[in-house]
């Protein structure tokens, strides 16, 4: 580790100070394939400790903090993002290559501060907590804050995912919450400039000391002491399935509440006279949407799933002149390219052939050319364990199958995922296939989309950025989309008989906003009770 | 074990068939103390598949059955318990010791029966699953069943709390999943009873057979690997923790949602100006709260906090005074007694000193003394958790503290619970004290009451019976109240971009019943779309 007083401070406990720390580490700039200047601390449980107990005073000061003033720090601190967009888009490029136009600065970031908007506009009307008011036994109840919770921000999204602003993020802190983030490795520098912005906007909208902390990282064994903690509420984490199912079991062990977002392999099935109807517009579809961000996102297509026939065979040649014709993009950080590589050779390995790329390189930095791979259903069937890893990056197979009995059969055997699609004749042709697959396909996804590409997660009250495990950790929640996100970081809290000036604003017989949608004997209503 | 032909069969795949059992049980009379004829099988594994196997297929069947169907089969279960009430609360009765009259015949079957007819109410109605509309990027988003479901069921609600009868077979069906039952030990007669009655009403409304499955018992090793199997949506459990904990273990380690209701002390404070004012009436509600069914309550006030003084000390006397002159309840089983003595002899070890009971007999049957134990506020803080043992029965531990700043250092050392009462003078005379003390209370609870003891469920939608680990297995859902307790056993489904005639009726432009309250951008509505 380089010499302590060059280590970048931690912010703990309402100021940024020195870590309690034994290793650092640098970010990296995916271009060049080279470390970064700055140097971040590896933070000791001491740290871990400061987090919580400063947590902890803050939780307890936030359960009497009105909702308009968790609002006000989330729209200013949404304004603080939007006033330094120039310095977030610049560091996040330099840490993750991944481009400032359009990408970070008009799709990225946007989504970022709407995000922190929305949050901001729920916890002000708290209807996300579901007000419910049984007039007649005098019982009311609502969702409220669960506590500290702790967030792993995941590699693939400097800006919107990230730890200390993203997803989880605002939906934590609009449902009462402060927050420890944890950065993540590939993105310190971002993280930093947003934790500071944040700690700013708590400032000046007087929060309390701790309601945002940031460490950059911790080791294995004292993440899983974080996760687990009695003084933690819960935990966000999305990112790798590995590290993410040793936090949940650590977590589970003592009855916190982790929700997971980890791999998903997004199913895409086309259908025989899709292809025959809009052959080339698919392909087009499939091709940015796989190869979008060098295939870096949650949702991207990785197994597309076919019937055997001239279509199929013209339609996965058209993917393989897209591929080869498109650029190849630069990948997040060096183990993501190890783990792409690793993956493809697993996959090939397992008997998958490859149509296209399959070696590293053929971009700037960190790059693995445009890979396509395919395996016929037989295959797949015989090795469905192996066929279905994850190629996290710009690659995806194609499974062919001899017929549809044949295609149910691989959809019984995919694992949980976030998404599957299904595309299909505009007219009806594919209908009956449609009907076949779909009963099979629906359980084992979150969301169902139909003709449309799974990239691209619309921040709507009805998405489900959710699914089956082991996409997640609980296929009841989503990880996007408000109100339902923050729901995740509540608990169920219940007034039996309290008497009125005891109970929390949202639960007192007059409406406090005028216009929040509470659930009164059984009917959705904004009036007033008595 | 007995012969095999005098051997109840099981209800597997629609059909009362022989076990395939190596061992088996009998229920008991609590009263008498000794074994009732019925033997009943302890399942193998190979039982345990059957269902499962059996369950995957209703399941299948259940995605495409609509709700009204589903709210006729509930409706006729209901209409046949009624039909059958006579026999039931004679078998259970039997079983469980419980009374006839009144708790068995003129609470718990009309509760039972009453929830099984609301939650009919609420699939046919299907707002329970909020519907979610965003009309401008057409996504579409409801829960919708997580697959079969095992409920656990405890022993002392033969009726409301069945495995086959209950709230969590209720919520389960309603929620469109089949369920396999595992009957509580304690009453398989009963059990039985209801799942025949469950098997004629799942028959005469063409239900899909194997809709409800029924074993009485398996090993615990069979009970892991039922929970964590694949084919398993989720399980519902109300027991003992330890058993539950185990079962939670399997369970997160395969990633199934468990839900869990497991032992509670149900803190009650009882402040001093409350004395005061009508330490009588306290004292009758503390003592009928305490002695109801034996104390075997989860919500049973296990904890009561007060202050060192005069009127706590007449307070005291006065409940004491009450429990000599109760009579003494008979307990559910043999087993009960013997925690429960274990658990008395555990507490004073732990240094309670019991002021009146403490012995085994005094009723008929299984009986232990109405047992009052008492420590002080310091005594507690140095050994909090042997001295929050769970006694489950007519038994209570009084912790007299000696001011409010022990008194909140007692709270902070309690474990999550179901309930914490505050009892509180109403003239306001107690508030400073009210307010100082809630605030710590709150978190550590998942229903709080004033003024009022804490057994006694309502089925409302605003009940809360759930609370903070190790409570429960997770702070979010409840267990009781219709909608909420409905989405325990349920997944988040998202339709992105889908066509209209694909999606579930619910989700269709047209609200399907006319009165369903559906989240259409952003607002809560009865209307259609479009």
């Amino acid at each position: 580790m380089g010499a302590c007083m060059t280590l970048q401070p931690v912010l703990l406990a309402g100021k940024w100070q020195n870590s309690d720390s034994r290793q650092s580490f640098r970010g990296e700039d995916p271009t060049r394939c080279e470390p970064l200047a700055d140097e971040y601390p590896i933070s000791t449980r001491r740290d871990c400790d400061t987090a919580l107990d400063a947590a902890t005073g803050a939780m307890h000061e936030l359960r009497s903090t009105s909702a308009e003033k968790i609002a006000q720090f989330l729209e200013a601190y949404a304004a603080l993002i939007d006033e330094h967009a120039e310095a977030l888009c610049e560091m996040a490029h330099r840490e993750t290559a991944l481009p400032i136009k359009p990408r970070l600065k008009d799709v990225e970031l946007p989504r970022t501060t709407n995000q922190l908007r929305q949050a901001a506009a729920a916890a002000r009307d708290g209807g996300w907590s579901m007000p419910t008011i049984d007039t007649r036994l005098n019982i009311r109840s609502r969702f409220a804050g669960i506590g500290p919770v702790l967030v792993f921000g995941p590699n693939n999204f400097p800006f919107a995912f990230n730890s200390v602003a993203g997803g989880d993020f605002a939906a934590a802190l609009a449902a009462g919450n402060p927050v420890i983030a944890k950065a993540n490795t590939s993105h310190p520098g971002t993280t930093r400039l947003f934790a500071d912005l944040a700690h700013r906007a708590s400032q000046s909208t007087a929060m309390p000391a701790a309601t945002v902390q940031l460490i950059y990282r911790t080791s294995h064994e004292d993440g899983e002491r974080l996760v687990s903690d009695p003084r933690t509420g819960a935990t966000g984490y999305t990112g790798s399935r590995s590290a993410g199912l040793k936090l949940k079991a650590a977590a589970d062990a003592a009855g916190k509440p982790i929700y997971l977002e980890l791999s998903s392999i997004n199913p895409v099935i086309i259908l025989p006279a899709a292809l025959r109807e809009r052959s080339e517009a698919i392909a087009d579809e499939f091709t940015t949407s796989c190869l979008m961000g060098a295939g870096q996102f949650c949702t991207n297509p990785g197994l597309v799933l076919l019937l055997a026939g001239d279509e199929s065979d013209r339609f996965l040649r058209a993917v393989i002149e897209r591929f080869e014709k498109a650029p190849v993009g630069t990948l997040l950080s060096c183990r993501v390219g190890d783990a792409l590589a690793e993956s493809v050779t697993q996959l090939t390995r397992a008997g998958a052939q490859t149509l296209t790329g399959g070696a590293r390189g053929g971009g700037s930095g960190y790059s693995f050319a445009n890979t396509l791979l395919r395996t016929g259903g037989r295959e797949f069937l015989q090795n469905p364990h192996a066929l279905q890893r994850e190629a996290f990056g710009n690659a995806s197979l194609a499974v062919v199958t001899d017929d549809v009995e044949q295609a149910a059969a691989v959809i019984d055997q995919l694992e949980g995922a976030l998404t599957g699609c299904i595309y299909s004749h505009n007219g009806g042709e594919d209908d009956r296939l449609y009907d076949r697959l779909v009963l099979r396909l629906r359980p084992r996804v979150g969301r169902l989309l139909n003709d449309k590409m799974p990239t691209g997660v619309a921040v709507s009250p009805a998405m489900n950025h959710g699914g089956p495990y082991p996409a997640t950790g609980h296929p009841g929640f989503t990880a996007v989309g408000i109100p339902a996100s923050l729901r995740r970081f509540a608990v169920l809290e219940c007034y039996d008989n309290v008497r009125e000036h005891r109970l929390p604003v949202i639960l007192r017989n007059q409406n406090s906003t005028g216009a929040t949608w509470r659930f009164i004997d059984g009917v959705w209503a904004q009036f007033n009770v008595g």
